[in-house]
């Protein structure tokens, strides 16, 4: 048996998971990131820890395939990460850089689209070669797996799908600079916008204006309490989703779609709520698509992570 | 040195070349597409005109690695037809049965993926690894090509760009169906349409006025010359576009996007004429890709086809 790490880097916490080829998790921990200078210390801190395990464990290094990793930034199939500001990183070869401090091979990827790989492997992607997966969060980012491999994009920009256009008319900006992208209405915060706009837009009564701070789980509650204006605006979030989607899917044709992030908590019934919408906005061809929801959470990217590494050199 | 065959498939006339492959087209011609009593005659027909032309030319038949066919109508990646509505096909695996009838191994492709799989190979693409080819005719389609291997899609209808929705306010109804396609606004016959608003909308004079009937074309010759209202409609095309291949660029992060169809005689003007609002519309991180020209005119079916089978069998 072979085995092999899986890390996912965030801004706040590195979350690192060993797991043995089968993609069963033997252990998981976490680590803070350390951001000053740079983010200098990042990658020792991730050798560290794992060397550190390794010899708590007595693992034989000949066992290891390898480490992947996924970071919150552009990475290309080549592993050149093209600046991580969260992270204050620049333009460098992550993959070699990981890969000579710790000893093992190295694969690196988007953060996203790690997570991605994860949920085709072991999460609601399961037995699709063709997957694309949405994280509908505080952003909108995703992944997109094609016979069963990564894609990275020429520019580490693959399933940037957040900031594709979906209102040319916006007149607020997205954190990106740009206007109108799926992100200012498809995230969770996208939503709680929309209805803050309908709760401005009409004296109508709702159960929403008594939420403070209204969030995205008490426009999903009221939705179904039947609360009328909460029904209303999940109607045209609901139609969003399904243009947005409904677009990539014209794109990719994939398998399935797998939904995640904070808004995806919302279950079975947001499935139910898009697929009218999906059914009208995308062409008939691509229309075979199931849609599920995301199942690893927070882990998807460690599974995603070990599993690129695991594809590279295993 | 190895030869084989490309197939461009047509509603009304089927191309076919005989390749070397280093990618010399060494002949072409064309045959009648017959769709007479359900299109039964095609395939014996494609392969009749392929065993005659490898007798009359005395070609050792163990010196042909296979043949690549372009299909109007999506395909997926074994090869099976799902409904080609032009040649009275319902659903069956075409690389299959021509296979049997013409004796070598076959490998089939939606046709507007297949030109951009020869678009990749010798065309305006070369060199590039990841493209997307958008053809901008009497419709819109495309062809995705992702590592140098086309993205054929779950259920063959990957690239159906011309079917992502680009204004959900439109009330004409595409030709697919839906309202609101692309293809409504970005295509040879869209841009016209675009342009019978404008006329019907102002009472401005035009050079425009006077054609009759207006085509695509007479809009980008007095655009170029600087006619008010042309160069207007223009204006509002390239807005169009450039949302179009930013939202695509932001699924797929091309290095190259390349341009075919009747559009796409515009030549340099419709490349600079869309780049800046790309560039106002896509995801920073993936704006890198570059615009070129198709340049095989009605060849690149045959020369995609014949590099999916080369790619295939070779």
């Amino acid at each position: 048996m072979k085995y092999g790490f899986g890390v996912d880097l965030g801004g706040t916490t590195v979350k690192i998971a060993y797991f043995d080829e089968n993609g069963t998790m033997i252990a998981k921990w976490e680590i803070l990131t350390v951001t000053a200078d740079g983010g200098k210390q990042i990658l020792p801190d991730i050798a560290a820890s794992i060397q550190q395990y390794i010899a708590q464990k007595s693992i034989d290094p000949a066992d290891i395939v390898g480490v992947g990793i996924g970071v919150p930034g552009p990475v290309n199939s080549k592993g050149v990460v093209n600046k991580c500001v969260n992270l204050g990183w620049g333009v460098f070869n992550i993959a070699e850089e990981l890969s000579k401090l710790v000893g093992f091979p190295v694969k690196a990827g988007n953060d996203a689209n790690v997570a991605a790989l994860g949920e085709y492997w072991k999460g609601g992607g399961k037995g699709c070669d063709n997957m694309v997966f949405v994280t509908l969060g505080t952003g909108v980012g995703g992944g997109i797996v094609i016979e069963g491999k990564l894609l990275h994009g020429t520019h580490g920009s693959a399933a940037e799908i957040g900031h594709m256009v979906i209102s040319r008319e916006e007149e607020e900006v997205c954190g990106c600079g740009k206007h109108g992208c799926v992100e200012q209405f498809c995230s969770a915060t996208g939503i709680v916008r929309l209805a803050n706009r309908a709760l401005a837009a009409t004296e109508m009564d709702s159960k929403l204006r008594r939420c403070s701070p209204l969030t995205c789980k008490d426009i999903f509650d009221w939705g179904k309490a039947g609360d009328p204006l909460a029904v209303q605006i999940l109607d045209q979030y609901y139609a969003y989703m399904g243009e947005f989607l409904g677009d990539i899917c014209n794109v990719v044709d994939p398998e399935a779609v797998v939904l995640g992030g904070g808004v995806s908590k919302a279950g079975q019934m947001l499935l139910d709520g898009i697929r009218p919408y999906f059914d009208k906005y995308v062409f008939h061809a691509a229309s075979g698509a199931r849609f599920a929801l995301a199942s690893l959470g927070n882990d998807a990217g460690a599974y995603g992570a070990f599993k690129l590494a695991l594809d590279a050199f295993g």
